[in-house]
């Protein structure tokens, strides 16, 4: 298959050093060392360009939809009305790509720690970060932790769109960074963040969920499948200072809308807060039932 | 975290040439040729034996319960009175063990092509193949198609649990067979067939629902994530003689069975049919519409 004098290049992700993701790549486009991490983005032979921090696969163009449809018009058409949106982390812009798309939206902040993978996606991977530069984004390359800490601003939804709780996102899985994402959040809020695999990061999901518990008077899980992270099946927190995001969920919002999806649509937003039963397994306490 | 002088193994399955999937092994258990494929059995170290044909990963004891229970349990809580079930392929037993669970079952017929995967399964994965002697089973070394083709039996549900269209396994995706299947079952009777990734693999769904089709009033496909097949999404093929998935599925029967799963569940089973709108388009023409 492959054809005769190329190099037979892969870049390889592995996982608890039991499973490991392997990617056919053409080239690397562009490798450098921030102050927080390395950032990497390669052009892939089947799965379009894709960014690594750390060695960790972030997003791949073929996927990202994924990912991103998910982490942004969950909480978007749930919130009775989304006006000024937080984005902690998401340097690669996807997200503040979804959330723009809502024409409810006045406002996003996004503060991300790490101005190069910023300049990265900007430059390499321009489907996914290409709404950076809309007139109602407010960029900031800052530490989201200082930043909504010292905040006076409120928001509708906070979304955390972080890298796993081993590099320089570690905090943002603490319960001090929960109670200040409660704090700006307004009476309405929702926040959502990344929950990591329910397959492999079980202990990572407790632990988190229950330094959000505190702080919210509703607490869920939801699902989505992608093709680039361990073990595919991967999770987002929905914390809620109000709306249900099934019963407070009306499909006819999504029609009105007029927006065109690849991955979401009104069955799927439902579907992915049904957690089979090993995923939901030791987070009944910490998790609320969900009226599916 | 590799102790010292030990081997670094890893077994190895690549995607249509541009992704791969790898499991850290610590030995193999079993390696042969049947007249069909390779049959290997090996310990991984992190997720438990693996059984690969010709070097796909077909099951591994962590996440079996994904497939198995999704492939049984979905059609016999919806089948009103599964009586007959007829398994086709299924070597391993897993969904053996799954269809025997139910106590409405009093026959279950296996055909599986390859005597040498259920005996390296009988052998070295008993906690799948543990109910390959139960009585009500009635197992076949033979071929699937012949026996669909020539059987005067009737079945309420029939199950594909077959390998890639690749190997062994190609002439079950074939319009023949799937006109064969459904003139053995009885009026109400269902067809659950194996049908690929949603990411990967649209053009032999494509294929196979559209070899369905013309006679099954009634077809539609459902989702499970696992973590031992490329891009962890997957489905079945949900053809109908008659019973509707979700508008015939009764939750109170779950919980009546007294039966406990590590991954079905009610809102687990509608959520299945539940398709991102990727993986549903250019199937719409193919698949009836899911009252979700």
């Amino acid at each position: 298959m492959t054809e005769t004098n190329k190099l037979d290049l892969w870049v390889r992700e592995t996982h608890q050093d039991t499973v490991a993701l392997e990617f056919r790549i053409v080239g690397t486009l562009f490798s450098g060392r921030s102050p927080y991490q390395q950032v990497d983005v390669v052009e892939t032979a089947g799965h379009g360009r894709m960014l690594l921090n750390d060695g960790i696969v972030m997003i791949s163009e073929r996927d990202e939809f994924v990912y991103h449809e998910m982490i942004a018009h969950v909480p978007l058409f749930v919130h009775p009305s989304p006006r000024r949106v937080l984005i902690v982390g998401g340097g690669d812009g996807g997200t503040a790509r979804e959330v723009l798309r809502h024409q409810a939206v006045e406002r996003c902040v996004m503060v991300e720690i790490d101005g190069m993978v910023v300049d990265a996606c900007r430059r390499f991977m321009p489907s996914v970060a290409c709404s950076l530069d809309d007139a109602r984004l407010s960029l900031h390359i800052a530490d989201g932790v200082r930043y909504v800490a010292g905040t006076e601003e409120t928001f509708d939804v906070v979304i955390v769109d972080s890298t796993d709780p081993i590099g320089p996102a570690t905090p943002l899985f603490n319960r001090d960074f929960y109670q200040d994402a409660a704090r700006v959040l307004a009476p309405d809020g929702i926040l959502i963040s990344q929950a990591e695999s329910p397959y492999y990061d079980h202990d990572i999901q407790t632990a988190m969920l229950g330094n959000q518990r505190p702080f919210f008077p509703r607490l869920h899980l939801y699902l989505l499948t992608n093709l680039t992270y361990p073990g595919g099946l991967w999770s987002f927190g929905f914390a809620s200072r109000g709306p249900c995001p099934i019963a407070d969920f009306d499909a006819n919002r999504v029609a009105a809308s007029g927006l065109a999806f690849q991955y979401y649509n009104p069955a799927v937003h439902r579907a992915a807060f049904a957690l089979p039963s090993f995923a939901a397994a030791g987070l009944e306490a910490v998790l609320d039932p969900v009226p599916l």
